[in-house]
């Protein structure tokens, strides 16, 4: 590789966690420089934050306007080369957008977008002008869901009939917004999320980490949404029955009301001759069961591992990696297949490997289509 | 106690998996004896397994209604007090109600019963004669499972929010019914198991379990019921959501085409202020989880469990019991209930818990409604 | 099988923890009827015992003297075939003795004897008799032990270099025996335990366990036995370093002052090519793990297991056996011995696997050494 | 903080696994800029790292004399404020020294030197100079041992009475250093590992493991020392009785030889009151345990952590951080202390913690005692 690649960040201020994340990922691997920042919306806000990350001054911006315009203008060796967005889910389309038409790469969290509009807009610049868009699906990330995809893709499982697929939470079980934390107060507010709650937030991991999986879309799904929470304003719990294109069926359900669970993503899939089962609590490893034989203990970092896997992995077996790692994974291949739209290079696919602007249309779907069967007593809608 | 119940077992005769497994749980406490039995509708089948049990080969019969007569004529003190009913469901209402008439207490296998107007019938009989009868959903007799119970009852967790119980199998992810294996043909045949498979024969285990540890009843569900294998006649997996009398949402699932998994029944209830989680497969464990606390490892054997569960092991911590000895409790439990009627004790309530009849009567409803929701696209249905 | 084995029990009164746990292995698989004992040396309490468990009140004595001279009185068809011995260590070889010098196969608890001499002069005994001796090393009673022996015999594993095998509990973390419980009374008493404590009670379970599964002696070992709890006259932890006879080397340690630990036995062996992890407290799993592949996981009931394995079974995977059922496995494979014997009979040696006699000089000498060298600062002491 | 920490780099050039994770710690959390390195003693070699690092080539030196000699002459704005020593552990000595003697700080892989007057004359050094000195035992940077610490010095678990503290690997099982692979190839040579080989590699960060959490320090020990791979020149295996300064006893023991064992280092602390254990494999939980209440569950990033466990944590619970964190811990707080140092500040002390150069005395002293116990048949051994 021939240089580091340049990014801004919008979003990410003092107080928010996932642009500390965000900064995290992209500095583990040495391949990309944090070169400028809009951090906030309050000016000052934004230059403080630009202190603490040794940052140019002239280079942190009040506004993502004015980063995108003042950098446009820079010399071609100096400017940024893409955008992190990092903001909550009511900001990520405009800069998205501001970022794209004026030829920046664009790295943005999820949810996609607001809405499902946004999505699909953002998807068809993405098109038209090529550039490189990744969201950070942190979880499928972790190498071990690539292993687990690349195992079901060679068929050793067989066709797949079930899949099973749990995000729980507990940190929303009383109404932490009322306290003033900043996390709570705006993921539960439908200004700021959009019209999920709990299914936006990590409803669509689940989803993004149950079709990444499989290789399989979800047709339909039936949803029984709920408030548990008294006075809150958007879902805090979500029981999904879906339906997938292969005639495979399966169970999603989201919660941030399961008292005592931390962040329990975890999936299990069962096809004719077998199955695969993989927690994110502990990512290093996936049980791979089969009909006749003991079931295998997978873990990172050995020898039998897919190529994918292990070019994902950046210590040996036994070293554990965790989030933030998967969470760089992204960011060291979006970086990378920039670079190869930069030099003109073909690198190795394995570096290539992030989810895309589609992931995050097929999330927004997912969120109309829980919340639209929430709103009919779990009546069957297609996710489409 | 004064003396052992004597026991007269209907069914499981040679290849039969669930009468061994009923003798040993009858045996290990020493408060039973096994007298007679009619172990197969074959006389010399019958005859060939009282052999092998040592009986008094005058007390094993060629059928069910043989033994009960010829019983009903011993001298009170050498004749059955029970029977113990181990065929496929198809034949549990008729031995079951010939017991009942003629003065014998019953410990009956589930489901229930073939169809639900047999279970009513049964609950009234029960009703009428004062008998004892007991039903074997082995997993509430595990001694984790009372402690959850009476953890719920205490209000510890407060108000109950999120259910999930789940009831996994592989063994069937091939059509081993056409091997002739005796355990799969009866299972997914529906002269014999009723209208439904997976759902009767370990749905119901799913549902019992739910419904005696948070003490809530299902009120509705929403049932995607399946056929996986080509050629099957009942179902083999069952997608269901649940709402509970106090508002309360879940989950159910249960499959035995979930290749790879062995028996993995597990559950997870969530409370406004806490929750817990209990497998099956390490039924010693329970996981206690707090909002704002580490969980709490809960341990068979030790000092803090409560009166019920310590009444119910027999084992100091550290030296596993298991689902034989889950499976003893019931017969236990039955056994001193039946002494207790039979002496007019007043015995010490920890040891008269254990399964009822109406916990059948629920299970049968609890089918009727996923298996009618199931033909009406997951349709929400009254359990009732 | 032609009959039950008939068993008379020296030991096992009211208060008494492992007399229940042997009658309910005795009982558990129906091979064996209790038909007469000498509970206690108070004939009282022997009586009030008999009286609890059904017995003919002739036939509860009140010496184990007593029992066996009136019991070899008895017509052959009535008198007991064999006697369970479960007194404290100190109370093992006279009765164990009497009975073989009588005729009387004996199933005695283990450790053999108070000391070594009387060891041996059992083990000679029964030699000379012909007679089955049995002793109770529950722990490789579990089918997975014989499943861990087998494939270590196999030699899949190469040559055996290093063994870790650990006892760790920890509910004589405090003075419990002052308070005059009863188990921790005799266990920590010299003059009824022998020279060792922890290294007598579970040491030798670790000792058996090791040697069995590996197939292989220890030839020395070098010990720091200590007194942890101030007072206590016997040892209440040890640790370990093995020496095999094939040059492998090892650690052993048990321990009763591992405060919060319940009975976590557990091995791990590893060989050239692989090697393997077993739990006591999670007995129906086994890891199997090895240089190029992933680690697999056995468990119990399932079709790649061991003929030996699965005839020590009684139930399908996922349907977990525990303590007891390892417990009746030496219990039932005692009986069929017995009977093979009894009646000339050439059974299938899978049912004929339990610990023997020479098993327990072997443990003897594994505590004599041990406390030899305790007492010489941990030096090297033969085990021989 | 006023500014990054420059750092420069000795060794860590193409095929060298650690140089990569020491880039990957200090680049994390944003503190530290690599400015400079001396990446191989081949100048070529140096020169292509150095470029894939993207760093100035007339930063990139062929030696670590050359890079003191010429950073020394860099203006003070512009020149490395500290080194880090990624080499072999015969090269750790010399730059080391040359660093301090020319004022530049040092973070230094371990063991910290080739023998132990090398680390007594480093010990002295950075106490003469007064520079910041930090080793990197990568384990005792996890933000739970730092959580066990904290509890153990609370008195919590009452006076310390065991220890057991493992490091098992495999992947040394076979003669893996025959092949020329690199990690192998120089772990197994004295001339460049020292004296030891596997306990010199992992058998101290098992040692700085013990003595970190327990406060305590090691003061004879008893090493069974072994090589079981035929023609390896260094131990792959030792087994070790412990005697602690309060009179505890433990266990240690270190292989690479325990086929099919990854990384597997995990300690047992059990006091008068209760213990803990805490495994690297699953390095965000540490099970806590009393006499008489449940087991507990500590996670990392929950609210009843400690402030320094806290302040070591970059993730929400259940997000789950790895051994690169751990390492970039170490990288931070040497990063801060150099910066309160520099500027005079006095930070909070949770910044400050780290593995010191006495840590690698001590280090030194183990190794020396276990090899010399091992040369004399497992004689006890002052560690001193």
């Amino acid at each position: 590789m021939g240089r580091k690649i340049r990014l801004g960040m919008i979003g990410g201020g003092q107080g928010a966690f996932i642009g500390a994340v965000h900064r995290i990922a992209a500095a583990i691997d040495g391949q990309i420089e944090l070169v400028c920042g809009a951090f906030s919306s309050n000016p000052e806000k934004s230059k403080l934050t630009g202190e603490e990350l040794f940052l140019d001054p002239d280079r942190v911006y009040g506004s993502f306007k004015e980063m995108i315009e003042k950098e446009t203008a820079l010399p071609e060796d100096v400017r940024m080369d893409a955008v992190s967005i990092v903001t909550p889910n009511h900001v990520h389309f405009e800069p998205a957008k501001l970022a794209l038409e004026n030829g920046f790469h664009v790295i943005c969290d999820k949810p996609l977008s607001f809405n499902t509009d946004e999505a699909i807009e953002l998807e068809k610049l993405v098109e038209k002008t090529g550039l490189v868009f990744a969201l950070t699906h942190t979880y499928t990330g972790y190498p071990m869901v690539k292993q687990a995809r690349e195992m079901v893709k060679s068929g050793v499982f067989g066709k797949i009939r079930k899949v099973v697929v749990e995000y729980p939470q507990g940190w929303l079980s009383t109404p932490l917004e009322k306290t003033g934390q900043t996390q709570a107060s705006w993921r539960t507010d439908p200004s700021k999320s959009g019209k999920a709650g709990s299914v936006g937030d990590i409803g669509t991991h689940a989803e993004n980490l149950a079709e990444t999986i499989t290789g399989l879309k979800i047709t339909e799904l039936s949803a029984d949404v709920s408030i548990f929470v008294e006075g809150r304003l958007l879902d805090d719990d979500a029981n999904v029955l879906l339906r997938f294109e292969n005639g495979a069926k399966g169970i999603l359900h989201c919660s941030q009301i399961s008292a005592g669970e931390e962040n329990d993503l975890n999936i299990r899939v069962y096809g004719e001759k077998g199955g695969l089962e993989w927690r994110q609590l502990d990512p290093n490893t996936m049980l791979v069961k089969w009909l006749d034989k003991p079931t295998e203990v997978y873990r990172t970092g050995l020898g039998y591992m897919s190529d994918i896997a292990g070019a994902n992995t950046r210590t040996p077996a036994g070293h554990p990696e965790g989030y933030l790692e998967a969470f760089a994974n992204i960011y060291k291949n979006f970086a990378a297949t920039i670079l190869a739209k930069v030099e003109g290079k073909d690198p190795d696919p394995v570096q290539l490997d992030f989810p895309t602007v589609s992931d995050g249309v097929r999330g927004m779907k997912f969120i109309d289509a829980v919340i639209s069967s929430g709103k009919n007593n779990a009546a069957w809608t297609k996710v489409d």
